[in-house]
């Protein structure tokens, strides 16, 4: 990487943490340069606008998210590990890249989902590439006869999204230690349902 | 009521309504007075503080959650009819009390999760009532023999939270169609799990 992408990804990173923690529309220019302590020329330079600086920081979270969720666990075999280590490790993302305020997707999706416009499509665009992955592995299971083959991979799709997204609730403003335990005991509900 | 009273609860409804579009913490006195032509003073007679507003709002969805959601479901017999209106009716109610931009409590969480102050000890204790309504349906089921004695009924409540914010993400932010269905789905194989 040269010196100008260094740095973009330096900034990139911060502004992800403070996405998380005071939700994409609430990240601006502005309010990127006070926490950084930099000129909003310098911001400037290298995000247009405060929707390109909301993407850029999309992607890059998305990046990340593929680089510490998606890639390893498509070296797990097919079938129920694969799937385990998808759970496993999207569970564990929001920790991994230190997003204080938990993970930037979910807080971007309530944010956004009735703001239309580039940011909300670009998300739109990463969740459906998300759950695609998540029917794709399903899918590439059941041809792999390890899972039944009436599993519907939709289904187990969206049903291993809400597993999380009740964790994410149930953790981040509950703070209830026994969300954790639930949310693998669900999974193991789903996975068995899905055995061949 | 008094005229105060309605006019309060006009402003609530109003408040409500445009919470679940700008979020909670988007909702200020300042907002509120723009989107109804009022005075701020006018409004100040009635919310202290922005603080009081948000609460007050809160406060406002809890009570006709309570009413569209709770007390008609407790009408239902024990065990599964029981279950499945409460089900039923919270999949519906962000239509019942027209709140376009989804269900507040969905937004007001990922909002609040990490901003601690009276807003989030509120929210946090108006989820607590609901899911403890949640598992303590459970739990009746089974002291009348109509759910398996081994159900867990913090399992079930949390598994049923799940169900409802996968239909809510995919419904709002990926307009998908076919959500709603699956969400079913997911809730008949959840009362199948809890079967005698």
């Amino acid at each position: 990487m040269s010196k100008g992408e260094r740095t973009k990804t330096a900034i990139l990173d911060h502004a992800t943490s403070l996405a998380s923690q005071v939700g994409l529309t609430g990240l601006t220019i502005g309010v990127l340069a006070d926490d950084l302590e930099l000129s909003k020329s310098g911001l400037f330079a290298h995000f247009q606008s405060k929707e390109a600086l909301q993407i850029d920081v999309l992607n890059h979270a998305a990046h990340r998210f593929s680089d510490i969720v998606v890639r390893p666990s498509l070296q797990e075999p097919r079938g129920a590990p694969r799937l385990r280590a998808l759970f496993e490790r999207w569970l564990k993302w929001e920790n991994d890249i230190a997003l204080p305020g938990g993970c930037v997707f979910v807080a971007a999706t309530t944010e956004l989902d009735d703001r239309p416009g580039p940011v909300r499509d670009r998300l739109v665009e990463l969740q459906h590439d998300w759950i695609e992955t998540l029917r794709i592995s399903v899918r590439k299971g059941i041809e792999a006869g390890l899972f039944h083959p009436d599993t519907d991979a939709e289904q187990f799709a969206q049903d291993m999204y809400g597993i999380m997204l009740a964790l994410h609730f149930h953790r981040r403003l509950m703070r209830d230690r026994g969300a954790e335990t639930r949310a693998r005991r669900a999974f193991d509900n789903l996975l068995e349902r899905a055995a061949p």
